[in-house]
């Protein structure tokens, strides 16, 4: 089964859509446009009947609701939808679903803890913004993301990690453990910032895995043509 | 609601002001104008009737005085003003407020400190001068990092966080902590150094990323056109 | 003896096959086809009349079975088959063999668990996926690392170690500690991603160690011409 | 209020002169000449009748004496004048102004005998030599690094510290902490070593920030032109 | 004296053979001939009549063996000779004479055992392989790698260190303890990978310093004419 | 006063020779011709009737007897001559003169018994091969490396330490300490190894810092012409 982006012509490239229930990582810099993608990802659902979960660390629900207030895709029916479950980490309820692991080498309660609110909500897309979150909640360590990431991708969810990159010549656990991985490009040439997107990864799927241009309208996000040699 | 700059030509990047009420990071090489513009940035909400906090651990009271005693866009005025509070850690004030944590992992006291502060004296711009203070009282424990700064940018201020980057091929925590990144660039080029500013990213705004020139006049910084390719 | 890879041409550059019962590296960036490489390599060994054995931290039986259902090299007679065992790390049965060791200095139980395994069931054929499976297991210890893989090249079946790259510019311990190395590519060129694949090393083989071209297709993976200057 | 470095054409570069009671970083590779610099700096200040203090861990008494007994800048009367405090840290005298912390967490003993000795003394110009005696007193943490530093900057002298960069593309904490910072060049071109001066930043000074020209003559170090594109 | 390499054309490179009872480290990548270029190295002793030791932790006796086996150059013969002692670190008598100490800061014991073993066994040429071996039982502590190294320097032997290098752009220790540094080379070219031979360093040696051809054949690795510019 | 180094036409690039009783820094990647010139430098010693001392760690006096022996400078009179102290660090006597200390914040016994034995055997030059020695002893301490060579640098001898470098695009500390830097040059340049030597840093001597020539004869190492551009 696949799932439609919610991002105009994103889904050529993935074959028509992302197979569902998996986890996949959005990776890019600053800017490059990853918190926009994923709330078109998510109104899209909301717009099929869907129940989406957005976990967020870097904002309240007022703050993305005023950040996406600017574009008509629709993030504002969506959030007043009660399909849309919106955490705030740094919230009560928030901290009540994250409160850390007392020591780090036992985060199977807080794990279980998301795994079992995703299960038993019947969420069907879920955006976790960012990987800091996880280096905030797990302490940073290797092998509890691992194990984080892992029961995320068991889970009936189609999942996408906002991953961000603090050194952008490396590939990081997320890469590979994400059953697909999009890359958000934002680069200087001629001068100004070009913007770009490609998906470098998508397990059972033949993809696409040329730059193609990436621009923002009215509409949030949307993929157009291939980039030049 | 958006905020001026109060620096000339910086406001029609961002699509006429900086979005009320959010963390900014501004960042840049050494003598790059970071102090300058932040200065400005309080100068003009003195002359909107706004209160002001500078938080520095770079300079005290009369020394910033005397840097900015060269200019003419009206530091002078604000700083002899009641609606602009200047706190310098070291000082006995400063350390009362910044008293850093016994351990660590409990910073909570510290920075409910400060955000009582900002919010109980109805601040409404905030310069945190800089993000070494965070190494000095936060011991650079990352997770703590993204405590302070989360709880930031849900007080009733605009906040701007002078970065500073000592490794300049990186993205550091704060930039996609951020709701705007804002760079000062300061580069070799024919010979001697060039000066720009550039949005690099900016939630909820329609913004011009391409680099521009910066120069410094009597007024201060002030942006001027694209840089030609 | 020498053993079929399974991948359309990839013999060819091996002397006509993977030297029997050997530890391989099989390295490269996300999406490069590391993991439908080996999954024709299993469904060889099952065509051959061997056991099997494909130890995953990264799917479930089912996602990889809806992984490789696109393709039409045979991958779900395999599964079926009851000569492909396949180990999902994190389900209950992977966690009673692969118990991570109390204290990581001692990793012999947990080595000659999966060691015992394989002996005793008489596995011709191994896949593991990946080596991030050993930083969840054994800690990251570098000394443990090297016993564990050490003790599978001195089991009697041939192994296929997927090896991911953080750092592309550095040799792992495992490209050294393995009888051969096969590099996959996945490189921007005009604009698009080119693939590739090299062996870099193959103990006792006369190889062919240029870049050849690598191309999807119904049947997987499979090696082309080499590449031109 | 300025203070001439007593460097020729250097004071051309920052408006005049150097503000006084400010910390200045200067940074360089080894033989750039930054000690010659500095020990000019020295005598200018014994020549308008000022109080020095030049804080060596690289140098003895004797050593310093004999450097630069090959110019003719009158460092030889400025040792002699009872108006150069010279303490070599490790001297008796020097351990006793600078007996490393027992605990690096408690450096305040330390950093109140320094500053009280500048302050006591009437001390006008400071050199310290340099950034490493930083590391030897405060085992390298950054907190303590930064709270000394900043003590300084707050005493009623002019302070040049010296400052080695063993990565030379990274900013260091002191080029963040200076009021001003200079930078003393040494490259490879055409076959020989081109030696050059940049000022990087000055506080509350319109600066001259290109790469000039340094040579090495009787009087010591001298800037000449701005260096061609 | 001087011995022979076995490794037709090396021994011009190196004033007609390499200084007697000293240690070697020979570098490269994998795949680039160390393995080979070393039992050639041993293959040539046996033949001289010397006692030799070829120390591994990478292979069994049967995989060199094997590994060995498509060459004419005659290992088949020397392994049957018993002036080869063949130990495989990870087997029973390996584990004997290598027990990791148990406390890494006291490996006097471990290092006792091998220089004993050496010297009353009459050993004249020794392989050990690898470095990484040294990881494995030492924990990677330096001062214990610079007194392992130390104390084989001064055994009667003639040893040659199987030296890893992940990162390709620095020098290790063994390169500056050893008294003679090799590096086989393998890097891609016009498409395909080149593989040559440099000798770096040989103490009290006249060296032809540049690269040379290295090639596969029959008799193993042979070195060629010097590169071309 | 000033010392010949005993290399042919280096005394030319540094004012006649090295000024007396200061501390040098030699270094260059392996091969470069280091202690070569340490050699030459003691054999100058003995011929002008000083007292040398040779601290290795990397050679027993018989191999550098040998290493030396295929040159014609007088190394063998030297090394016979009783004015010519030589220390194995990891003989007997050099266990007993370096007997490393027990904890390493506590070093100052092993450095009050090194420099006493050069003051009370009136020893005239001093070299110490080489920086390794230094992470052997001292555990890689940098607050304790600093003292070491500090303390040297205020013995009545003229000490050469030989300086390795992993990381060649960085200066160590020892770069800074040091009186004088000198750089030994071993590159590729059109398919061969070029040497080469700079003088970077000298205090109190005008120097001739470009690079010059160097070969190796029967002296020896000799300093030629300044490399072309």
């Amino acid at each position: 089964m696949r799932v439609s982006s919610g991002v105009s012509g994103f889904d050529d490239l993935v074959g028509g859509g992302l197979p569902a229930n998996r986890l996949y990582a959005l990776s890019g810099p600053p800017g490059s446009g990853k918190t926009t993608f994923s709330s078109q990802f998510l109104v899209e659902g909301i717009r099929q009947g869907e129940s989406c979960l957005f976990v967020s660390m870097h904002e309240s629900r007022d703050d993305i609701f005023e950040d996406m207030s600017g574009y008509e895709f629709g993030f504002d029916r969506a959030v007043n939808s009660d399909r849309l479950i919106f955490v705030d980490v740094f919230s009560p309820e928030g901290k009540r679903l994250f409160r850390p692991p007392k020591k780090h080498h036992d985060a199977s309660s807080l794990i279980n803890r998301l795994t079992g609110f995703i299960d038993s909500n019947g969420i069907d897309r879920v955006i976790v913004d960012s990987t800091m979150l996880l280096e905030y909640l797990l302490a940073d360590a290797e092998s509890t993301t691992i194990q984080f990431l892992t029961s995320l991708k068991r889970t009936d969810a189609t999942v996408v990690l906002i991953s961000e990159m603090t050194d952008p010549s490396a590939y990081a656990d997320e890469h590979y453990l994400a059953h697909g991985v999009i890359f958000m490009h934002n680069f200087l040439e001629n001068g100004g910032m070009q913007r770009g997107v490609q998906v470098l990864k998508m397990r059972g799927t033949r993809i696409e895995t040329d730059i193609h241009d990436v621009s923002f309208g009215p509409d949030g996000v949307s993929v157009g043509a291939k980039r030049g040699p």
